[in-house]
């Protein structure tokens, strides 16, 4: 696929599909040998929402999630929770919670995680603003919900010792064998966890 | 993923890359993401550029081909035999010819390739176009560079039949073991197509 392109507009076509992650070389041809293929209004519309997403987004100047608004939908909703503040990475993660219906309480997008080696620090992210919030004194509980991965558990640690000081009970996610795992092949360390974590048996727990 | 997007317009973004072939919508999610981190000039030129192809794109009037003007650069270059004709599916099989260095005379691009299951028929290629280019009587070989399947198979044989009235030579691809192929996994009919077209052994056949 190193020829020389037939056409300039091909070129820089494939080189941008090319430049996203995960996209080599021959899939962003196809794409753009689709995209030829496709309805000239579909196509412009494509283009222009790619150029409207990134200079029309907001973020939320309460959660910093994105939103369409000053304030999102969530942050100004009000029968919403505000004493509980749902600690996430980024915005997917913000969905995932809001699709189990079990949370009712408000997010606080950090917009990353501390890790090293790719250069995010405790700055780098919006950990500063949690601590605001709490400082505030309405907050009764922050929620950790990071991955459970070392820099998941670096940040955990990390905004646990800053908030230490504060009148504030912070909580994490259970950890424990997934819904539909088979113990057998369940990690030790998961495995261990929940059988100290281990709870009472009752009918009304498992599947929701 | 399907929970409620917390902004229209990453929702709309996310569509739009989801819209494309191959492409589910965790990746979608994933690359929309992507160019929210990116700079925003970068992102403007990608939508940009994904507008103007679809717009701007021409097809080369001789050969079909995409181009950025109306005769396309092989096709306009004094340099090229005019006598021999390459009829190929697509723009991507004229770049993979073009590699090879081996190749010094026009393309003919038919558009797609004739296959009764997704409903293209001739009249759906450029084939009358390259009938009439035989007409005129300049040319003096046509090779037929298709993909070695069933649809490539039908549509060689379709332009066969239709340019056998006229004063010229029409030739296929070799079919043969590919180099770095291993014998044994080489299949049947290719094997055998190769012991029938075997040719006398010389130091310079091989790689180039």
């Amino acid at each position: 696929m190193s020829a020389r392109f037939p056409s300039k507009l091909l070129e820089e076509a494939v080189n941008e599909f090319a430049s996203l992650p995960g996209i080599g070389r021959k899939t962003a041809f196809r794409l753009v040998m689709h995209l030829l293929r496709r309805d000239s209004g579909e196509v412009r519309r494509f283009g222009e929402t790619i150029t409207r997403l990134r200079e029309d987004v907001c973020y939320c100047s309460v959660c910093h999630g994105i939103s369409d608004t000053a304030v999102c939908e969530t942050c100004s909703d009000p029968s919403r929770d505000r004493s509980v503040i749902c600690v996430v990475e980024n915005v997917q993660d913000v969905m995932a919670v809001e699709n189990t219906r079990q949370f009712r309480g408000l997010y606080h997008v950090l917009g990353g995680i501390i890790s090293p080696v790719d250069g995010i620090g405790p700055s780098d992210l919006t950990i500063a603003k949690l601590e605001e919030k709490i400082r505030e004194g309405s907050v009764k509980e922050v929620i950790l919900a990071l991955s459970t991965t070392m820099e998941g558990d670096t940040t955990n640690f990390y905004i646990y010792k800053r908030l230490s000081g504060y009148d504030v009970v912070i909580t994490t996610l259970a950890r424990g064998v997934a819904i539909g795992d088979v113990l057998e092949y369940t990690d030790e360390i998961t495995l261990g966890q929940s059988i100290i974590n281990r709870r009472l048996f009752s009918l009304q727990t498992g599947r929701p």
